[in-house]
């Protein structure tokens, strides 16, 4: 008996809360839980909500991420990378350099990233998860949007949608493809 | 007998087109088609099919946007207002000054237009059309974006998510209310 396809809207600004239960949880499932010191609540948030779709990737996590600044949603992909999803990032070139990227410390970790080499920006902000969720919105990877911004993020699951957008991934995947680079 | 809801997802970037027809008909349905001089084709494209979906709206139009400076959709917005579409705006405080803006001009024409109040931005960039059809994405309004930027937009006539962005609409509209205003 399948699940019914979750569709779901977020909207930020999300409260800050603490995500360490849900990432240990992730890491090493039915381990004991370990209270976290820090203050923040580990409440029902829009921003835990977002963590907990993205860990819910068993196979696949397919990211156009225009900004990605957020070390929390950061420590979640490489999670996902450590567990043997197949992480493929996505991003914009003039953006992955900036102060705060997570960019670096993905590819650090060995997650495969793929930028343009264009004027224009990569704007998207989409997550694939498992090819079968799509994760699309408004929302930038950064705590500043978290955080301050008005924002929305659609949740859906349907086959027509997630298609239109995994080829859309697969076209500019193949277009950023390291070796059609031209050097100046 | 009603139509199928509208499903769709249009990538940017898109080709330049002419929308001076879209614009014609929508002004006066059935009028003869005047050739526009411009040498841009009037096909298919991302950007004619996001008008037409707007200038379908026959009573309301509620809009949600980051940067505002496309002067064909200012067109558009206006063409809807003077036909007597009720149109709200609700837009970013930063944005709305900066070169190129369409929002005085569409002040200027009668629009009601509110902006926040806060440091974080209004960074939603979505409309709801008839409060039956959602178009929701990555995408700013601006001629960078539609012509130079990877973007996407969802179409979506679906009650559930309609609901869920015109509640967040009215309940930034009433936030963003000038008698709410603080001065400093």
């Amino acid at each position: 008996r399948r699940a019914r396809p979750v569709r779901e809207v977020l909207f930020f600004p999300s409260r800050p809360c603490c995500i360490e239960a849900l990432l240990a949880e992730a890491a090493e499932p039915g381990a004991p839980a370990r209270p976290c010191p820090c203050p923040l609540p580990s409440g029902d948030t829009a921003l835990s909500r977002l963590v907990r779709r993205l860990l819910s990737a068993r196979r696949s996590l397919d990211l156009c991420i225009f900004c990605f600044s957020c070390p929390q949603l950061a420590r979640a992909v490489q999670l996902l990378h450590r567990r043997g999803v197949r992480v493929r990032l996505v991003t914009d070139a003039q953006y992955m350099g900036l102060h705060g990227s997570q960019i670096g410390r993905l590819r650090h970790a060995g997650i495969q990233v793929r930028h343009d080499q264009d004027s224009g920006y990569m704007h998207h902000k989409f997550a694939i998860v498992d090819r079968r969720m799509l994760i699309t919105g408004s929302l930038n990877w950064t705590t500043q949007a978290i955080q301050s911004n008005r924002e929305n993020v659609l949740v859906v699951e349907d086959a027509e949608y997630v298609k239109a957008f995994q080829e859309e991934f697969e076209r500019i995947w193949e277009e950023y493809n390291p070796a059609n680079y031209t050097f100046f």
